[in-house]
């Protein structure tokens, strides 16, 4: 067992908005300590210290260089610009740091199989940033989900990821820029439905996607806001996503499945910290002469006693601990788990830059 | 002003299970009443009023005819099967009986049309017996769909309608023969996906339908489950449905708007016959270091004093009395709704027997 005396020690690579999240959850998780910042502008980096009221003890750097130098980090959070993943998140892995990727992970596959080549042959943990994963409501839904008796097969599946940033976010956020992030909403809130509709089929990859017209991009050629759908033929399945940077906040998900279906509207972010529901129903039949039916809706609660955030810097922790330890291998579900996301990300952008083609996988 | 006291006879043709329901609500409807049931069995149509505990006041006929023929039937419910809603609905409307039609209308638009021009010129009143759209939920939610400040734009809606019905169903149902009900689930089911799609729209009709290869058939080809978008040009809108017989008891929709977004889980038939919710968020975010929302879905619920369908048929009977007394003409509003729906339910049947194309409306 590793000593938990010793926490996992992060560095991270930036002072993005989404880092002051993440701080938080390393400091709230039992197993980790926030031991490095960095920001190519040393006032900024100070500025984050502050804001963000971390301990004196918290070294400030003005280069992402110095984090990986730094002997005592064991591991580095990425919340760099898409385009800036490969580059750093591979210098990390040969640097030995372990390594928790923002979301979209690369600008495609390619990059990102770079990145897990990195990783794997460094003996790195990898795992990329999407926090719902971590919630045990999420557990408590895929328990059903996979139980045949209650879900049986799933037939249908929405998923919405919407927000409306201020205007200043259009002009200067990296997610507007070509250069930096060209996924756009896609790759931000697009990431989160891709990802709850590939969990929902157990990560088995569709058989086609397929964007639709229904796609609108900013001035750079950026999807700011769009919608596909995804089909697996054995399964006789369809998903559809819409995300946006377009609408008011949504994160709703639905899957319908041939005796059981769920459905939950703040899947990403949850509405409170310390719990989440979903309504769920299953065997759900008229009652006689159709005037009703023969249940409600089931709202199921699940208590969390940390952040999901937290449960995810605890769960990547834990992995990095037992491989210091000796005691595992890194886990590779994760990367496996990313890996599909991009592969179909980079699916829907390729039928959205092609006039809406399907895009067979 | 109608003379409330002498409300509007209904006569029905045919003693399908639906009209069980309808009989119902025909007594509970404050400005109708049941003159007359028929079958082309005289035992099931016995049988029919035993099983309902109706008034022995009831006229029983052995023949459709026999309804039409009876001066004192104001209005016809129709439940036949499609097939034959052609024939029945205009001999009905040419011995000037208002026309209740179940749906779906008939088994193109082009039959629909003849339907709703044999009502026009009989002056009488035509409804289809979609039994959602009376009631007070419905109101509720159109209203916030249609305050630009609360709701702004539609931007993406997802609806599923599916039921398992017994293994005997799908031996002997109308809708599982091609010669009777030829639309199966998308005619039956699909029907409700269609209409609440086309309500959000406020009727408007999409640019263009795509049904999706997630589609199963019987051995007679009828279809039994599929799944299809339609799209909306000028709103950069998409709709997406799920109809099925071969899951259980799902009748959800979410439409998504720039501003505002609401969830009903039990459209077509209410949990409850009394009060019926859906949920609803407008101007919803983040709040600062995304750890919430900003607020919580909002429950709306709201209170029913008669079932929805009693007032399907008492804003029937309202008009049947209106036209009676001359102090309206036929409101062409409810034909103008059962046509989109079928002329969108026209076009998705007609992409899935096209081996999935793209059809322009």
């Amino acid at each position: 067992m590793a000593d938990k005396k010793i926490p996992v020690r992060f560095g991270i690579l930036g002072c993005a908005e989404i880092a002051r999240k993440v701080c938080r959850a390393i400091n709230l998780s039992p197993n980790s300590t926030l031991h490095a910042i960095s920001s190519r502008s040393i006032e900024k980096a100070k500025e984050f210290v502050t804001k963000n009221g971390l301990s004196e003890l918290v070294k400030v750097y003005s280069s992402y260089e110095e984090v990986l130098d730094d002997p005592l980090v064991d591991a580095v959070y990425v919340p760099l610009p898409t385009s800036l993943h490969l580059k750093w998140a591979v210098l990390a892995a040969d640097k030995k740091k372990h390594v928790l990727l923002e979301k979209p992970t690369a600008l495609n596959v390619g990059e990102l199989d770079r990145i897990l080549d990195a990783c794997e042959s460094n003996g790195v943990q990898f795992m990329d940033g999407s926090m719902w994963y971590h919630h045990p409501r999420t557990a408590r839904m895929k328990e059903l989900l996979s139980d045949p008796n209650i879900f049986g097969q799933v037939k249908s599946i929405y998923s919405s990821s919407s927000f409306l940033p201020p205007p200043e976010f259009f002009e200067n956020n990296i997610r507007t820029k070509a250069d930096l992030d060209s996924f756009g909403a896609l790759g931000d809130a697009g990431w989160y439905c891709i990802g709850v509709i590939l969990w929902s089929m157990n990560y088995k990859l569709p058989t086609f996607v397929k964007a639709l017209p229904a796609t609108i991009r900013n001035s750079n050629g950026v999807i700011m806001s769009t919608t596909a759908t995804l089909y697996w033929e054995q399964e006789g399945v369809t998903a559809t996503f819409y995300c946006s940077f377009l609408s008011h906040e949504t994160m709703e998900v639905s899957v319908l499945g041939s005796k059981g279906s769920f459905h939950v509207e703040d899947l990403i972010i949850p509405y409170e910290e310390s719990s989440a529901s979903f309504s769920f129903t299953s065997g759900a039949a008229f009652v006689d002469l159709h005037i009703g039916w023969n249940m409600k809706e089931q709202v199921v609660r699940v208590d969390n006693e940390l952040p999901q955030e937290a449960f995810m810097i605890k769960e990547f922790s834990k992995l990095v601990l037992g491989i210091k330890d000796s005691t595992i291998r890194p886990d590779t579900k994760w990367g496996g788990i990313s890996r599909s996301s991009q592969v179909v990300l980079d699916a829907v952008k390729s039928s959205a830059d092609s006039g809406f083609k399907t895009v067979y996988i």
